[in-house]
């Protein structure tokens, strides 16, 4: 049976507008995961989202709570002998401060000039509906989809899918399927997409050092007693040494080196070391010498300090020694570096340099691992085929320096061959205040999506049997 | 004319409950000066403060506006021929971060065994009201005081004075006196009063770090752009070396140089290092080496980091580089270092060894100098005195690491002669949660001003000349 993808596609252009109103109804909801108090909203988001797919056309559509926040699946299985499509994607988002920082409500999404604005318009929800979006005009212009789909639309990436594990574990049969895309990474420009192939791992991890009982008046006290935010400043200040590279002994002992082929690659399709500076508005680059800037985002780990906070905060001066002091801390891991391991190394040099005047403690926040896509696997091409269609330009293959758990899960897990192909862009601000969706990226992004499940099913009439054998030896 | 002074005392005894209460009263006002939006408490605490003195008797009460704070001043001058007392206050308080560590709320006075617990409690709310109260117990038994008073309670303390220098400047004749005193420091203990005869000076800062435009994704950026957490943090840790000195250049320069008799002096009365230790309830000390803790806070300068705040402060965790970080920070100085010389020198420091990834910028919030006063002048006799009979022991002389800008200002501006009689407690965390002052300090504070005020008199009697002469050479 030949596939007419042109109706599919003048429909979904057709349909633009109700896709952009649909797609603010969905940003609206500030289901930010990192905070108990937004649990409502997530639920609520995940009860729309689920309505959402019901009205589509999928089916056995269910909510499935979690220790936190909901996962929502769907199927659509009637295309029997066709592969079958995992799509997954998460509907949580971020934290929103800086709030003062934002020129229109996070969760009031507005259109300024062709962007949508608005916290998660790209990461997550944006990118997960075009796939949702493609979906429903499959559904409504033919009456079913060429091959089989299975949703898994997650709201705990943001804080590190702590669930998703033991759901997939728990789910295997349920989730089988022969490929996986993931849409929730970036693109070089418009006109340039990107498949991406490696992403970093994570590890979040929060130090608390703890000084006297109750803040001290600092001239009382003030050269007597050591200030846990003094002390705080110099072990985050010692994590680091002069070239750049991270202090804790072992932390690069597994980390995988790279041949000169893949970083001639690297450099000659990744982005240059202006382009990501001038994506992150900065004047100068940092960090670990003898690497590009690309190369130190993606290729090799980093740790970053996402905030301090210890003693007096308000308007004016006052003139205490705290009492304690918290840093919150971001690890990016790379290929073969394990996450609980770097969790280990972290907590025993912790205990080995902190000063005997206080007292330490770490805590985890989650751990992910690093992910390594094979480029060879006939996915990709599928994939590329797409973005070819959807963008008209083919893609390029980059590494991102982000993490999504679920991608390693899908290898580890339900071992499934899992292709990333993202629709935002570099100045997106994922993570930041005023983040937003490129429009048109949107629409292409739909597109792309459309052609992906047509040619997943062609590829399928033509080697089903390839794509099945490759899954199974990935 | 005999003074009769039993009737007086024998008032006071009497008024205790109602004194408490009133004090309560007092402290109920969230007087904290620092922040802006507590303006109006302070102007009402200000009126509530002129109607008290009104109330017992004062004369030509004025509350003076400023640019922040408004001061009172009350006076009574019918002692013709008998010295001036300059009695020296401040009602406004620090915040009350971190509130939850307050066992019952700041501004609602709670007596718990022996102590008044509140913000302001001892600092300096109740220290102020012994003199206030002493004088009206004079006023309601005598219907007149022993020698001529001026009382000078500002809002400002808490955050530098200031607006104090120029008042006094401009009102050096209205504020002319024999002798001033000031009740804000501490003595050892409920039976070992003391007279301070030092205090350190104060230079409060801000230092911030700026870094990219907006917060960055730390997985797309992390390693590749300086992080202005980690920036600050550097720098915060390279201001001290390994022997706890501060690394500025010419930091020391002027740090005047103790004799081994004067450090002998300390080493005797003052608080050992286990003393300072329990107060502060840590189990170690730190800081300057070759200098007993007693040293390191009193006679040789500090510097304290007060607050750090930058990036992500909520639960859980947020992947991002921010945009900038900000820390407070306090110096305490001594003999002879002056605050805008090291004010100057931190920001050339700064300048210096900034790193060129990112900016800074310093604000300055206040100065205040060093304090050192003569412990040979008579009326640290005469408060030794009406300490031996307030306290039933004599007060020994202790250098306190606190600082007091109206010290500084009375020498440099009025130059009368100051004697600093405090009435607090080393635990009753001036600055901290859970403030308190010790009542029976409370009562024996009133009866000591009781016979300050007397011994005045009969010292202006004696030798009127003496008082007058020390002060114009002062």
């Amino acid at each position: 049976m030949q596939i007419l993808v042109e109706p599919v596609l003048s429909h979904a252009k057709a349909q633009a507008g109700r896709h952009l109103n649909e797609l603010n109804d969905f940003v609206h909801f500030p289901s930010i995961s990192a905070d108990p108090k937004h649990s409502v909203d997530l639920k609520n988001c995940a009860m729309w989202l689920a309505g959402h797919l019901r009205r589509i056309g999928l089916e056995n559509v269910n909510i499935v709570p979690t220790q936190r926040h909901p996962i929502v699946f769907a199927e659509w299985q009637h295309a029997p002998g066709k592969p079958t499509v995992l799509i997954y994607g998460h509907y949580d988002v971020q934290p929103v401060d800086p709030i003062s920082e934002w020129l229109s409500s996070p969760f009031e999404p507005a259109v300024r000039g062709q962007d949508l604005y608005g916290r998660g318009a790209s990461d997550d929800k944006g990118q997960m509906f075009c796939h949702v979006k493609a979906l429903e005009a499959y559904l409504r212009t033919t009456g079913r989809l060429p091959v089989n789909v299975k949703c898994l639309f997650e709201g705990e990436e943001e804080i590190g899918s702590p669930n998703l594990g033991p759901f997939l574990a728990r789910n295997k049969d349920t989730l089988a399927a022969d490929v996986a895309v993931i849409s929730d990474t970036r693109i070089l420009a418009p006109n340039r997409p990107a498949i991406t192939y490696s992403l970093r791992g994570a590890l979040s991890l929060e130090l608390e050092v703890r000084g006297p009982e109750h803040d001290l008046h600092s001239g009382s006290f003030g050269g007597a007693v050591h200030n846990p935010l003094q002390a705080l400043c110099e072990i985050i200040a010692g994590l680091h040494d002069a070239t750049g590279r991270v202090t804790i002994p072992a932390f690069y002992d597994r980390v995988r080196p790279q041949s000169a082929e893949e970083r001639g690659y690297m450099a000659r399709v990744g982005p240059t070391n202006g382009q990501i500076l001038s994506a992150a508005q900065v004047q100068m680059g940092w960090g670990e010498h003898g690497y590009t800037l690309y190369e130190r985002t993606t290729m090799r780990p980093a740790l970053t300090v996402n905030g301090i906070f210890g003693g007096y905060q308000g308007p004016g001066p006052k003139a205490i020694i705290p009492a304690k002091a918290k840093a919150k801390m971001n690890f990016r891991l790379v290929c073969d570096q394990d996450p609980h391991e770097t969790n280990r190394l972290f907590r025993r040099h912790i205990a080995r340099i902190a000063p005997p005047t206080l007292r330490t403690a770490v805590r985890t926040h989650f751990a992910a691992k690093p992910a390594l896509i094979n480029r060879q696997h006939p996915t990709t091409r599928i994939a590329a085929i797409a973005y070819e269609k959807g963008f008209g330009a083919m893609p390029v293959f980059i590494r991102s320096g982000g993490t999504i758990p679920a991608a390693g899960l899908f290898q580890d897990v339900l071992a499934v061959p899992t292709v990333l192909m993202g629709f935002a862009l570099p100045d997106d601000r994922m993570h930041a205040p005023n983040e937003k969706f490129h429009l048109p990226n949107f629409f292409n992004g739909i597109a792309t999506s459309i052609w992906f499940l047509t040619e997943v099913a062609n590829a399928g009439r033509r080697n089903q049997q390839e794509v099945r054998m490759s899954s199974a030896a990935a």
